[in-house]
This record gives C-alpha cells, structure tokens and sequence, in this order.
C-alpha cells in the first residue's frame, strides 16, 4: 500500500470511528499523505442566530479536516492548537469544502493550513492547525 | 431594565434563535454584560474516533460563550478570529462548561478569553475570540 | 525563600541572561509565581512606517513577559506558540506595560493571557500564549 | 509600472521608512503582488537567556514579511491579529528567512501564510496573519 493509499484508508477509517464525521454528515473528496479535501452542506442546525453557519461548526470542518491530514502518516497525532480567521457568511444548502494541506513537520509537532470555501469557491475562513503526535498506529495492523 | 439583565435576556434570545444551541443542548449558567458561562453535556456524536470531545466541538462550545458574551452590550458583534488551545481530553457524559470574559473593547473590537473545564474544574482548553462589532440591536426594540 | 520571591530572581535573571531585555531596556515591575509586568518605552528603531510601535516589537514585549512568567516556577519552559491581537497603535516615547498571568497549567503545558497597555492604561493588544516544559532548572543551583 | 514591480517599490519604501528594518538590518530578496520573502542574521542582542532567536524576533521579522506583502497592492493594511508557533530553535550567526503568501483576500481582510525556515531551509516557525486595509495610498503619488 502506497503512502498516499494508505492516507485515503486511514480518514475513512477515522471518519467511520468518529460520533461527529457521520453527524455532521461528512464527505470525503481525497485524502492523502499530508493532505485532506472533506465537504459538509450547511443545515439548520449548523446556523446561529443570524442564519448563517456557526463559527463553531466552520471550525469543526476545518479541524476534522486537519485531523485526516495530521494523521495521515498513520502515527496517531492530537491538535495541540488551532487559529482561525473568518472572512464571511455562509447560508444553509450551501456545501462548504476544507482543504488541508501540510506545511511542516519538525519531530512531533506539525503545522497544516486549511482553507475553508463554498462548493462555488467563496472564502469563508482561513485555519492554521498545531498538531503534536502521540505514537501508535491509527489504523492498527 | 439594567446591563446586566439586558446581557441575559440577550443571551436568552441568541439560543433560542440559533439551530446550534438547542442541538447541542447547551444551557445558559450565567450571563451579563461582558461575561458568560455556560454548559453542555458531551454525547457520542461528539467525540471522534478516540472516543474523546472532537476539539471542533470543544472551540464550537466557547464560541457559543464567546458570541453571547460579545453581543451582551446588545450591539450586533461577529466573531473575526479566534485561537484555542487544546490541554486535556474529555469523555462521553462529561458536562464542559464554558466561562467567557470580555478582556479588552477598543472602538469596534473587543478580545474575550474563554475558558473551557468540566464541571469538576479539570482544565480542557483555553480559547481567546477577537470580535468585531456590526452595528444594530441583537434584541431589536 | 518563597515562590513569589524566586519568581523574581528568575525574571531577573532571565533579563540579565538574554541579548533581548536589555536591548530593548525592559524594566521588570513585578514578577512573581505565574504573573510578570514589565515595561518597554518605544524607541525610534522600535517604528513602522508609520511612525508607530510596529507589532513585531508589541508581540516581543508581551512574548517577554509571557516567558518571565512561564519559567516563574523554576522548570525551564519554552513558548510552543502564541497569538496576538493588535487594538491600537502606540507613538514613539510612549511606555508600553505588559502583564502576563497564568491561565492554566496542565502537565507540560500552559497558558498565559499577557495585557499590553500604554502606562496611561490605553489597550494596545491582548496575547495568549502557550507554553511546554522542557524540564531542567532555569536558575541551576 | 506592472502590479509586481509596484509591489516591490512598495516594499523597499517600507523598509525604507521603518525604524525598524534597517535596526534589523532586514533585506529584501523578492517582493510582488501578494508575496514577499526576506531575510535577517541573528545578533547576539535577538537573542534569548539559552543563546537562542528571542520568539520576539521571530515572530518580528515573519511579521514584517507579512506587512510587505499585505500592502503590496498599494492600499494601506495593518495588522489586525496574527497567530505563530514556534518549530525549532535558531542560533546566533544563522540567517532567517521569512516568506509570506496571500492566502485569501475578501473586502478589507485578508489572510497571509508565513514560514520562517533558515537558510539552509530548517524550518523554525509558522505564522499566520490576519489583515485589515485602512485606506489611502502606501506609496503616495
């Protein structure tokens, strides 16, 4: 199994053993080494009071996305940390995608950026993720 | 009807307008101006696949706090940016109680540190949101 | 002698060790187990171009403070990451005050809320910051 | 004059005008629309109390970079909030190199990615910036 196979295997697998992935209803769109693409449509219960999404869910799908990524290399990593900036609203019915992406990796700790858009491309929020790992292998063996 | 009051009438009327609240079941413990503590219990379709609160509902709880603290002068606010760091993990049943301060308010921005423990008091993160206020009443008259 | 009065001797120390404090001529105010409150005033090399405390300098005075504090307990501790939020600019001749305090400690981690305020009490950023132990004394015996 | 060239006037009219770069002694490798990459030597007196770069310095020089590439569009943007974590220490004599990249741009905010590595490229810090426009010409004409 390549790196890249062996990183799809483990979101699917992470996402299958969360409470949050499949009630959030989440999709995977690719996964691999270092990198995790997931979607989640907006539902009423995602939005706050103004009828957009809420801060707290826009984050969600940033960190589970982090999670895949940070994960990927099959060593089991916890975030240790996470900012994000938000730059504008997002309605229900609309599909927010994050893309993580890592952008380093010095002994046990790592730092992935995740974008956050609509399906159509708008930006809704910038995140960039600390990861600390903790030793073992996500997927077992 | 004094600042305080009007806070926890705010906060009242944030949860019971917004989808997030009342799924999460979070309730409102404290709230006045510049300050709000509240709680919610953690279910499984909270936890990721460690069986532990999934960090994007940890920071979506001292958000929660975050927004009615910040909107607690009844001046419309939304959250810009926000940064957590994660100190502990919490188990299924645990009940996470969310303590927001409001730290600094300098012309349209204001910086509010929450604080997130269980009920017990075991430290779980520590989060600080940067708002920027909108302009308009969050209660309307 | 007591954890307040050897949280001094630390800061001092510190100050009296580093390339940085006394570049920039910070003045410890006070320092004791898990606080410190120094002062820095804005010198000319201290200026964007606009003629304000460039937030390089902001965050290096809070970041100062954050590690007088973060080392109060005498186990040499290391900033893992921090973040600041900048709420008004500051002029040349102005005495900047930050004041750090410790917010949680849990295991080899912490957190620290540090205030930066002219000396006239103007809010000028808020920072938070976290720290892990690397273990050691920082003042060796 | 093409948008990379002017974002490079821009740049080294910054550095120019600020007291600090030239205390830095910060130079410019590249500078375009969105991007800027620049460097410094560490200086015994950026240094912290273990012979180490001062996380102050650090973060000083990715936010510098950040200011460059932020205004590069010839409109007057400041720094509302950025977040850094440190990766590795970096020692006196060691050039740093910070290099900053648009990430998104949306209305006034922005948000730009900055890595800190050594020249050798060891990577030392990530950073992430959160940017406001104001207004008004950075060059003047």
């Amino acid at each position: 199994m390549g790196e890249d196979e062996r990183a799809a295997t483990i979101a699917a697998h992470m996402l299958a053993a969360e409470g949050t992935g499949p009630a959030w209803q989440i999709a995977i769109e690719e996964a691999r080494a270092g990198y995790a693409r997931i979607r989640m449509a907006l539902r009423r219960d995602m939005l706050n009071g103004h009828g957009t999404a809420h801060g707290g869910m826009i984050f969600a799908l940033a960190d589970t996305a982090f999670a895949y990524a940070c994960n990927s290399r099959d060593v089991k990593t916890v975030a240790a940390q996470a900012s994000i900036v938000f730059l504008d609203a997002a309605r229900e019915g609309e599909v927010l995608v994050a893309e993580a992406r890592e952008q380093a990796l010095v002994g046990r700790s790592g730092v992935y950026n995740v974008t956050v858009r609509t399906q159509e491309g708008r930006a809704i929020a910038e995140f960039q993720g600390f990861s600390r790992s903790v030793g073992g292998s996500v997927i077992g063996e």
